[in-house]
């Protein structure tokens, strides 16, 4: 099934404890189209970079087989620019500057041949940039959406009637006790589905993710890792990779949506193991499968029943 | 096999945004025992009380079948008491009061029929306190052991000491990163164990538990819940609940940790849906395999293999 991911190609700036990088390739949707290529077969990105964007950049996406037909280039404006700065222990981090440039006045249009992808993502944005490419998108299977605080705090009525159009939300936890305004996550889950979304993926960062879908609730730990280089990215690459294994289906069923979370899972464990989106450049479907089977490991219950004394 | 489980039995007050309790029935070894009796046929409780304490309070756990006779009580002091509230979201509480009352004194001498049980558990006590109890312990099974951060900051050296001689350590992640000086979970673990444990237990609270044994990393979600009245003693339930499982066993393996980490995880979460230990109070052991049941559909990853497309 052919993906359409809408979000930024971005200049990020990453100060982490083990390193650093000025003027590395960022962007959400520069994560979420390296992490789904690995299943989808064709791959559409919405974005729009200035003047000052290198053909390198580009070449890295392009030589993945990424449809760069609608990456808009502004000849008159910079590129998105962000820079962050991680706490000791990774799960915070300090916003050193966020320079929007081509960023504000982006309005994309499909290319005629995009609009009948079969799964849209839609990256952190604008939430009326988000809903302008649902409006334009011809009748996708699936739409799944991202969000941040600043959306949920400065423009909640778009944010709102957006929710009643998707399919799927992926949110961190902090942002879905904010979006609900309830501490326990279960509670704020059914909250925010009554919003719309049939299906909500809550990612917890170190603790893994939450997926409600119908009445299920599946549980994925995050794969176990003692060398976390750079976290950057990794929750696109989670939504990246979990669309992309979707768009790989035959059929979108409450299976396929649990593989996808632990595919997903998997791709994002690789993504934060290197500096920005450099983890996902040279990954392998073996490695990924490989590390599929360790998550098994991880969670499988001992199938032998425990006895009831 | 016989669980011994030495600790505290205390009077508690409870404040939660969900209500209070003054002068509750609480304490380590009374969450541990109530949590250990749906499997171990033999639980000796080891701890002291005051001239205050209540006959209605020793007769809630003589009447679930928990071996009384190491419950020290002294004519000449006050019981161990504790307050604390808990903040709106549950995750974290203050201390209101700790009086020590009999426990500044505690130094318990084992009854002559308690030193061969085979599993110990050694709650949250002086490290000094816990070594005694195993010094008088015959050569168990397994010692399984609890400790704090106050414990971690004030009697470095005799928990250093402690930690050299139990099999599996259970605490919570605060108390992981600290003991090991370092954010990373996993780094923590290993950092941990080269101190002594074969058996590594971390308990993060509405994010679950990860055990670490041998090679395996083992990873149980908590199970979601709408409506937690209480989290005072969960953890102690949750241990209660893994050696309890464990001395219904005939062989301690791998198979049985893992289950044994769902059934503390199971009883933990009856726990904190009710007032201190109330929720253990009538609890049976039909629900608790139904909630094991619950937590396999939470966990397994769909058997059919992902595809490798």
């Amino acid at each position: 099934m052919s993906l359409l991911a809408v979000g930024t190609v971005a200049f990020d700036q990453i100060e982490t404890p083990f390193g650093k990088r000025d003027r590395a390739l960022g962007g959400s949707a520069t994560y979420l189209t390296l992490a789904a290529r690995f299943m989808a077969d064709d791959i559409n990105l919405v974005a729009v970079v200035g003047n000052d964007f290198p053909e390198e950049f580009v070449e890295v996406l392009r030589s993945r087989h990424i449809n760069l037909d609608g990456l808009e280039r502004r000849s008159d404006q910079k590129t998105f620019a962000w820079g962050g700065r991680y706490h000791y222990d990774l799960n915070n981090r300090d916003t050193l500057f966020t320079d929007l440039n081509v960023l504000s006045e982006f309005n994309p249009t499909l290319p005629a041949h995009y609009t009948n992808s079969r799964i849209v993502c839609l990256g952190n944005l604008d939430p009326s940039v988000q809903a302008s490419v649902m409006d334009q998108a011809d009748n996708p299977d699936l739409v799944l959406c991202d969000t941040m605080n600043f959306w949920i705090e400065n423009t909640p009525d778009a944010l709102r009637s957006l929710l009643g159009r998707i399919d799927c939300l992926v949110i961190n936890d902090s942002e879905a006790r904010e979006m609900a305004d309830d501490p326990n996550l279960i509670v704020a889950a059914r909250k925010i589905r009554a919003m719309g979304p049939k299906i909500l993926i809550i990612k917890k960062g170190e603790h893994g993710a939450l997926m409600f879908a119908g009445e299920t609730v599946f549980s994925v730990p995050a794969y176990p890792l003692e060398d976390i280089q750079d976290p950057t990215g990794a929750g696109d690459a989670f939504m990246g990779g979990f669309a992309g294994y979707l768009s790989g289906c035959s059929e979108i069923n409450l299976d396929a949506l649990k593989h996808a979370l632990v595919y997903g899972s998997v791709v994002a464990s690789f993504t934060v193991e290197k500096f920005g989106p450099e983890g996902l450049y040279e990954l392998s479907r073996p490695q990924i499968m490989q590390r599929i089977d360790a998550f098994r490991d991880l969670t499988t219950i001992p199938l032998d029943a425990i006895p009831n004394v």
